[in-house]
Formats: structure tokens, sequence, C-alpha cells
């Protein structure tokens, strides 16, 4: 029997999902640095015999076996962007409305609490449960827990539904816009300033896709029902050699981020239908994911939790199981728009809500 | 008597201009770096008993002290930008013509060669002459020697007429534009790129600006009779935060080269006209000098000298002369196109020329 670690937190699965929320935070865990976090997690659920636990780096899968029909993942991130003079965290109440501020409270450690709550609670769903709570998700694509898991063991991304628990305000957000950013040139001829029209100025000549870029009126597409608002901004400009010196090259980087009806490639097609004439390198590509809301699953989860499904704007890792094949939708809780934010605050009331949201899905019965 | 410093590199004053040229070139004086090439132009004059020699930091002055009706000033700076595998020098012969190749051969060693050889040989010029070789011309305006010597000694810039040996095709150039050099900037709001409508975008909101540049048309501005030609260029562009936030800055860094019928303010001035609506940060600002070629000397020294005066569109050492009431000239072998490029090379027949014209004149008559 191993000695039980005396320096590591102990996590309270049996304390309320707030306060589960608050264990969580006070764990800090910025992305590189989960394994305390993990640790604990691990050691919270060592007495959960409905439980398969598998440990992959600094990602926990916890996973029921009860020979169900139907298989459901349910996932969260357990690093947080860095910390801002915002951890230990704190309640406060605001206009009547009370809160648990500080890093991770938003994204997402109140999703994960009520999931590992859940987790350790439910011994008998009416689905298969693959609980996941993973690393690196605030960082590099590269680095992301849940991606390595996908490229690696797949198959434990693989079901008839997934849930994603990033913020939601607690409603369920289908699907993800796609993700695209680019680079732009301009090339000209360098010049020594006070002979300009010896050169050619590559500054200039980035005004039309200035242009564009600010009377670009962003598609809102409908998908599987979803209204989904794409943008189409520049998100970073350089150019110039020296104060004395026309410049011979300028750069604007664009981020395209495009419905889930759209492919990659269409939104790479649309970048250079839109700046045609200039140089374009594809610097980062995501695909969106449809929302998943027609699969039986998904609407009787909808049909539980309440609510009006909503479409999710920003790319999150719903696009992972969409890519394998496993509907997924985004449900948590927390106000989107807090994430990173250094007054980071989750409304304790949807802590609850999503907590009972997911639990009354869990025990009801399942479609065939 | 002080023991000669057999480390110290010898100049033969005796030797030709051209060759001059090169033994100055071959004794590398970076800005910052230009203690030997001061030590062995001062020793080179240590037999030249017609001139009073005076040493400020690296800026060497040698001065006639004749009781001539008039003094000139006569001056180039020693240093050059970085070398760039062009040092030593070589001679190379292109469709026909001879060159001599390698750093500071144009910018502006050949003129110091043919001044040096000059102030060693005319023991009896038909003017008084102040010879200046200074340091730190290629740097920051702080550093410049000239400018040191204006601040604490301005005495010596003074007189009726100043030669200023930059590269000039061995024509008269009269002058300078002024030189503005000022940050333009937008500001915005702050979003997640994935929810750009809560933001406002800062770097779509320069277009406007690129689009003035883009289309301005720089003024042509006679000035006691040259044609300046002005410029108005981007010279750096910034801005962005991260690949996933619309950003709430963006900057365009402008140069203005301006004819020296405008005064500084005025260009300023203009600028705020251009660009109103707008923050600017004025980071630079150089007066222009007029071509003082209606003073007698200039008159006389241009029927010496032969040609055809011409406006001189960078800014030079001429305006501290210009702001002590001196008129100047830029007078210097080599194409100012060629100063500071990896392939500096001077037309050797130019440095002959040089040579001849400003001999010429410091013996002709001088007028009253």
């Amino acid at each position: 029997m191993p000695i039980p670690d005396a320096t590591l937190p102990v996590l309270d699965l049996g304390a309320t999902s707030i306060d589960l929320t608050r264990q969580l935070c006070d764990i800090e865990s910025v992305s590189g640095d989960e394994a305390t976090i993990a640790d604990a997690i691990q050691a919270s659920l060592a007495g959960a015999d409905h439980l398969e636990i598998i440990r992959d780096g600094d990602l926990i899968i916890a996973r029921t076996n009860l020979g169900r029909a139907k298989r459901v993942v349910i996932a969260g991130h357990i690093d947080t962007v860095p910390i801002n003079n915002n951890v230990p965290t704190r309640y406060e109440r605001i206009d009547g409305v009370e809160y648990l501020w500080g890093r991770g409270t938003v994204d997402m450690k109140a999703g994960v609490a009520v999931q590992l709550k859940l987790a350790a609670e439910l011994v008998a769903p009416s689905v298969d449960v693959t609980w996941i709570w993973y690393d690196h998700e605030e960082v590099s694509d590269s680095l992301n827990g849940l991606g390595r898991l996908a490229r690696t063991r797949p198959e434990f991304l693989q079901g008839d539904f997934a849930i994603l628990g990033e913020p939601s305000n607690s409603q369920i957000e289908g699907g993800c816009n796609g993700n695209l950013r680019i680079e732009v040139r301009a090339f000209g001829l360098r010049a020594h300033s006070a002979r300009a029209w010896v050169g050619h100025n590559a500054i200039h000549d980035v005004a039309p896709i200035l242009n564009t870029l600010a009377n670009y009126v962003p598609r809102e597409v409908e998908v599987d029902g979803l209204v989904y608002r794409e943008g189409l901004n520049a998100v970073g400009i350089s150019g110039g050699i020296a104060g004395n010196v026309i410049p011979d090259e300028a750069m604007v980087h664009i981020n395209y981020r495009f419905a889930p009806s759209r492919s990659g490639d269409e939104a790479i097609a649309h970048m250079h239908e839109l700046f045609d004439g200039f140089e374009i390198t594809v610097v980062d590509l995501a695909q969106g994911a449809r929302p998943g809301l027609d699969a039986p699953l998904a609407q009787n989860f909808l049909a539980a939790v309440g609510g009006e499904a909503k479409p999710k704007y920003g790319w999150t890792d719903v696009a992972r199981f969409s890519a394998l094949g496993t509907p997924a939708v985004n449900y948590g809780p927390g106000d989107p728009l807090k994430a990173h934010a250094d007054d980071e605050r989750v409304a304790v009331e949807q802590i609850t809500s999503c907590e009972n949201g997911l639990r009354t899905w869990l025990l009801a019965d399942a479609p065939v």
C-alpha cells in the first residue's frame, strides 16, 4: 500500500461543487505546472471503485465500464493562464450576485469541480461515462493534453456524445468556429528616405489590405440551427528597417474566425480572394466543429438541461472530438468574457446549476 | 619632444589624393572608434607650421591665421558606418571607369583626403581656412562631433562661408532638406478575436493614414534658385498583442523630408493637417538649410568649380553652419547613392576633380 504524500493538497469531493472549485483554484496549475493538481485529483478518486483510472502524463482518465448502450465523454482542462495576483480565491458579492473570484474560477476549474464531484458520486449513471481531465490547454496546440491523447490513444475520445466543460454560462454552446491565421505581405525596394523616389515603399502598399479589413462585413451563418458570427481581423502589423530607410517589406497578421460550415481549405481560398496579389502564408489553421445537436443524446441533453443552445464563437477542444466523429458541445459554468481576465470570477449559482443539469441528465433514462 | 608612436598608421600627405583616400579607408574608423585615425591625421600635420592645431576629443581643427579679409570653414567627418567585408579597399574598373572600392570611399574619406592634402599644401590661400575633421557623424545626433563643437565652441563654425565634403559627385549641392520624424497612433479596445465585436481594432483604424501616405504627392519647391524635392514616407509600422487579441493600439512611424523654405514648426503643422484626429508624437526634428548660394564667396566658389549647383535632398551637417549664420554647401567626391552601400565605391576621377576645384578657388583672388 503506497504511503500517502503528506504534502499533497487534499480535495474533498464530498464538499459542494462551489467549495470544490475553490479548492481546485487554490492549487496553482499554470500550464506546464499541472503535476500537483493532477496528483491531487487522482488521489481524491482512490476510493471510487466504480471508476477505472488511467494516467497519461498529467492527464487523468476515469471511466465507468457498466456495459451501457451509450458512452459519453466529459472533459475539462486543469491548467490556467498565468496568475496575476488573483490567487487565492475569495468570495465577493456584486449587485446582489455571489461570485467566486480568482484565476481559474471561470476557465475552467468550476467545470472541473462539477465533473469531478459527479464522477465520484454517480456510481450508476444511465450511460457509461469517460471523464477526462487534461493538461496544457492554454498554450501551444502541440502541447495540448487532449490533442496528445487524440494522437496516441484516440479510442478514449470516441463515444456517442461529448461534453467539454468550457465556460458557457452553464448553457449549451454547440460546436465552434474555425480559426485561421495568415500573414499577408507586400514587398518594395529599399532606398534612403531622403531619396524615396529611388525605392518603393512596402508599408504604403498594405493600405488596400487594411481598407479591405476595415470595410469587411463578417458573415452570420446558420449551421444546424445555430447562427455563427464570423470575424476577420488584423491581430498584428509590422514593417520598417530604420528611421531613414524606405522599407522593402511589410506584413499584416490576420485572424479569420469562420463558421463550421466552411472547411479550412475554403477559408484559405476566401483569404486569397480578399487579398489577391499579395503573398499569403498560413500560420495556423484549426477546423471548426459543427454543433452536433442533431445527435439523439444531444437532443436528450438539451431537454434535460433546458434553455436554448447557442453557438460557440471561440475555437475549443470540441473540434478534437468532432474530428474523431464524436458530436460534442461546450457546457460549463462561467462567463467566457471573464476567461483570462484579471478579475476572473464565476457566479456561484452557475456552478450549482451546471452540476444539477449534468446530474439530472446522467441519471435520466438514456435514449437507445 | 614626444616619442612617435611606432604602431600609429602613417599618412603620406605628399601622395595623390586618391592614394591618400585609400590610406584613410584602410584605417578602420566606425563611429565610436575614431581615435586611431584622428591620431594619424594629427600626426600627419605635425610639420605644417602654417596651421594652428586644436584637438577636441577625436575632432581636429587645423586653421590658418593669415589675417585674410574672409574666413572659410571646410569640414568633413572621419567616421564610417559599420564595415561589411568591404575593407581593405581595392581598385576596380567598371565600364572603363576606374573606381576605388570599399567602406568610406564615398562617405566620406575621399572628401577628407582632398581636404587634408590641401590643408598641408596650401600655405598661403587667399582666404583664411578653418579645416575641421570630426567624429560620430553616422550615429545619433547627440554624439555628432560637429554638433558638440557647435554647442561648446561655436566660434570655430563661424565664417563667411562653409564647405562640407559630403559626397555630391564633386558638384556643389546647396543647403539641405529638413528632416522630421513622427509617430502617428490610433487607439482601440482590446478583446478576444473570437468575439471581435466586443472590441475595436486599432490596426484597422490606421488604414486612412496609409491611404494618405500612398496618395500623397510630394512637393517640389524652389528655394534660392534650387528645386528641392520633398518626401513623405512610412518608415515603420507596428501593432498587435497576440494572435487571438484585437489590438488596442497601432503606430505608423513617418519620415517627412521638407524643403528648407519650410520651418520645423510649419512641417509639424502640415503633419497635423494630414493626420487630423490621430495622436502625433514628434520623435526627431532637424531644420533644413537654405542653399546660401547668394553669398559672394558662394558665387565665387561656384564660378571657380564650374558646373551647376544642385539641391541636397538628404539632411547634412551644413544645417549646423546655417543655424550659426554661416552659409554652407556640400562639395565632395562620390555618388551619394553609393554611401552606406555594401559596394560603396568612388570614381577616382571625382577625387582629383574635387581637389582641383578646391585648390583653384582657394588660390584665386577672394572677393572682399
